[in-house]
């Protein structure tokens, strides 16, 4: 699956996913009512707004770009009928031929994020037969709890053909308070030997990673924020061949020229996220004059617009 | 909440918890064939199945326990068919006055987890109405992302007075991967002041549940595995007012003594786990007279074991 989706990355020349992460204030009012008008102002109401917003927006895009990343909280938030339009947006982006990395950031003891992996990427089995939960190509994974609550994942992404991304520095603010504490690594007396958690993660990734390549590239990634460039260049060099997963492009602050660290000299090795800033394009300034009728079209523009500013950002590399 | 759990503990003369993890080894052969006959070898199957195991199991020992603890993996691993179980399941335990305790280590960036908390205990607003989503008393939470991760779902506890725990050393055997890791807390030249990471995430968890007060210890708990004694005796005294959650008794090595440095000299602060060792119990040796059709009993005995177990434990520390 890694492959597949450098494959699509290089078609679509767009080293970007869509995160389609839907809150009801992004919902078009016009969209509301009409899920309203059917189901009633309840969970299931709300369910179809958003399945019905994120088709228009999926419509929209979709020939630009290699992935999308629905995250599964903005689903979760209204019970089980939001992860039924979880569900039904995965299987969606698949049959338009988009690969789906399911923002959900799992990760438990050795027996439960076996439960996560058959139940987000592989199968269980249900007396003689085997039936599949969510079904994504890609899910996100916590690390705190150490090799036991990743390997399984990394187990079922053998047998899938699938992938995951490890978190290892993340875009929010507060993502120091314990990522970036220095870490001893050698003796007392042994000077400049420590290092940021991040760090010792990312070290860890690229361990977990080497058993597990592609043509070119692992299928464990990683998640580094696009708030970080600096930590993004070192991440880069520590986890060469890691893909990484970088949040916090637009809404969260990260620019284009903040970006390039995360590539390899070969374009490649990074794929970067935007979710409000293409979902929600229409209540911006800039894409007022599409209004919330035509927010999908907003959509396709800010993808075009991010293609473009990420285009520009390379070349300038050089 | 915690005062609402600490009130049954009392009156159950039970800090126990009983993890509601079922998967499919461990449900009755006669159980699987009632729920397959009605829904086939399916999700749906599968997740019947969950349902009339864990229906009975709750039915065998309601009346002895302040709490239990679902873990969602478990039903996740079906989609949404298991989750409907899960939502079921909960309704259901708090129907029976139980307190429960929803095991999803959820832990995001700041909208997200904001997302996690109303959809697990809060609820979302859907036009003019609000809409509950899985709607447990508390969850347990990761902390990899800091305070912006955390944070959202105090909010969400102060006003439904609900709670959290926070995972800070895990039960499992790679935790000390990165949760041991020594961090530097002084500068080069101050000896002994180094410390590993979970004294510094016990430390947080004490700050943030300073602000978070019921009559006698904080809505804001903490996860300490049983397997881990020594390092329970020093989290207890970093974090004198946070109820711990102590995962690993039973199945994963935790044993009765190991258990006493994880409770103050009041009798409380901490509420032991088991999962397998109790909804399984009629697999075991000790069990296996009961036999798979009275499963239910079974696990009603082995919590009046594990009660005594506690009880003596705690005795013998006088």
């Amino acid at each position: 699956m890694i492959d597949q989706l450098i494959n699509k990355i290089k078609k679509t020349e767009a080293p970007i996913v869509v995160g389609l992460d839907p809150t009801m204030k992004f919902v078009p009012e016009h969209i509301k009512k009409q899920a309203f008008a059917e189901y009633g102002e309840t969970g299931k109401g709300a369910a179809q707004a958003v399945w019905l917003y994120n088709k228009a927006i999926i419509d929209a895009v979709y020939d630009l770009i290699p992935a999308v990343k629905p995250q599964i909280a903005m689903y979760e938030q209204f019970g089980v009928e939001g992860l039924i339009t979880f569900q039904k947006t995965v299987e969606y982006c698949k049959e338009k031929g988009l690969v789906v990395i399911g923002d959900i950031k799992r990760g438990d003891i050795g027996s439960t994020s076996e439960a996560y992996a058959v139940g987000h990427l592989g199968k269980v089995q249900v007396g003689s037969t085997w039936c599949r939960g969510f079904d994504e190509d890609f899910v996100t994974v916590n690390p705190y709890l150490g090799s036991d609550g990743v390997k399984p994942f990394i187990k079922v992404c053998q047998e899938e053909k699938k992938g995951i991304f490890v978190l290892v520095k993340t875009s929010n603010p507060s993502s120091g308070e314990f990522q970036d504490r220095l870490v001893r690594c050698g003796t007392k007396e042994e000077e400049g030997t420590d290092r940021p958690l991040y760090e010792i993660v990312g070290e860890q990734v690229a361990a977990w990673g080497s058993e597990c390549m592609g043509d070119s590239y692992s299928y464990v990634g990683a998640v580094v924020g696009a708030t970080y460039p600096e930590q993004g260049r070192i991440l880069r060099e520590i986890m060469p061949k890691a893909y990484i997963l970088v949040p916090g492009y637009g809404a969260q602050g990260g620019k284009g020229a903040d970006l390039v660290h995360f590539f390899n000299q070969d374009g490649l090795g990074a794929i970067i996220n935007s979710s409000r800033g293409i979902i929600a394009a229409y209540q911006q300034e800039q894409y007022a004059q599409y209004g919330a009728q035509n927010f999908a079209d907003a959509s396709r523009a800010a993808v075009l617009a991010m293609k473009e500013d990420i285009a520009q950002a390379l070349a300038a590399r050089g």
